[in-house]
């Protein structure tokens, strides 16, 4: 029984999408406990003022904070956006990491070049902050962002591999390759890591060489990186999750399972606040 | 000038859906001064639970009722669904008029047949309320829900008249035209009158010779009933409207105008707290 020594690392989102950072994070940090946040009650936070958000998202680490944990990941991109400073005011010393800025930095050392080109995809919330574009450009990366509102609402539909997502998808690209010709594409959105395969499919068929990179898989590997872990296959038995829902339970657990990749056997509702 | 007799109506969305309901009242009883709230800040109210919208519904109600307003236009219809009792506790004697009761009472007279059949297309949230069912049921009439909840964030897109809405729809409909033979389909959402005509034709092409009715027009017309007001073209150039909304009044103006059919020349940014 090592159970002291395993470090509780704390997730949260406005939704389920931040369960794609989790489903990364399980295998990459097997001897953890997780408890992950979903302010399902108050989502989205794309069109919320940054107040607002600030308010929420410091809420949520404070939560978890309570709840032990170690390391904050903010797999949520508004919050990130919008809240990281704030929310490193609430966490003191605890580290705190958000999706923007891995992703900007696996990037960086895949492209030596220049000129390196890359293509955000990601919500109008996430474009209308160009936090994306900001982090890139520090690293001398010259960044492209395509909102592309219909992809969350497809995904949530369970329209994964489907003709209508294909053919969304394909109008996006297509409006987004008409003005750049990018060396990584880069998936912006917790909710973008279930199309990946369709992405990257697209962008063959319309002749674009383009790497894709998403942001889910990068945070994991950042916060692999501070936390003190045992990654060997024995200790994978010991990870064990929790999730929190500040909305029905049941929706969670039903469209969540899709995003983390397995079943969520138990989910608690937890009350923030209006 | 004849201000002092003009009725003053107050209308009601989480967002800017329920302008479609603000375009079918204005030609309907043009001698009226118009507030217009649309709650943005707090949308979409169809994930979160029934205290909350009725929370949300009567804070609206009190601002529209401190603004003057003789009559409440509920052009939402969770806020119909789960707080209507609620927002006539805080409207006292002011008649309140939702979008559920005045489309079930406009299609009875249409259907005299016993077995009359209604397809409700609605939101997730909306279906999920069955408050059409209930409203229809009392009516003798029966209803068939069919949730769509692609199709508010296709009408958002802009994406009124394209292939893609156009192949959802056919999609939706296919789907519920296997489990029903409907005689009325009632669009059952304030975004919906935007692809009215796209809802037809497609009935058309599957071969259903059913009747579109939207609950924007029959909620109008159910307004008109009560307000005393001349209709006559002399004093349509007498109506006025003042819009606010609760987040970005840029965002709002913009696509606003869109479901209003003409331009937003002035928002105001409301403040009904967090």
């Amino acid at each position: 029984m090592n159970a002291p020594s395993k470090p509780t690392i704390g997730v949260f989102d406005s939704g389920f999408g931040g369960l794609t950072v989790l489903r990364e994070l399980l295998p990459l940090i097997p001897g953890a406990d997780y408890v992950y946040v979903g302010d399902t009650a108050r989502l989205p936070y794309g069109s919320k003022s940054r107040v607002t958000i600030a308010r929420y998202a410091m809420e949520s680490a404070q939560f978890l904070l309570d709840r032990g944990a170690e390391v904050l990941v903010i797999a949520c991109n508004t919050a990130t956006a919008l809240a990281l400073p704030d929310i490193h005011s609430v966490a003191g010393g605890t580290p705190v990491v958000g999706v923007i800025e891995p992703a900007a930095h696996a990037i960086r050392p895949a492209l030596p070049g220049q000129s390196a080109h890359v293509l955000v995809l990601a919500t109008a919330a996430t474009v209308g902050s160009h936090a994306y574009e900001i982090a890139l450009s520090k690293l001398a990366l010259v960044a492209t962002e395509k909102a592309c509102p219909l992809l969350v609402p497809l995904i949530e539909e369970g329209w994964i591999d489907h003709p209508v997502t294909r053919e969304v998808l394909r109008i996006y690209l297509r409006e987004a390759l008409d003005i750049c010709t990018p060396d990584v594409v880069l998936l912006g959105c917790t909710h973008y890591p279930l199309i990946a395969p369709l992405v990257a499919q697209t962008l063959r068929e319309l002749g674009c060489p383009a790497r894709v990179i998403d942001s889910a898989r990068t945070t994991a590997v950042s916060v692999s990186a501070i936390v003190p872990h045992n990654a060997s296959p024995l200790s994978a038995a010991g990870a064990t999750f929790t999730c929190y829902a500040t909305d029905s339970v049941e929706k969670f657990a039903r469209l969540g399972s899709h995003f983390l990749g397995q079943p969520i056997p138990n989910v608690t509702l937890l009350d923030l606040g209006g």
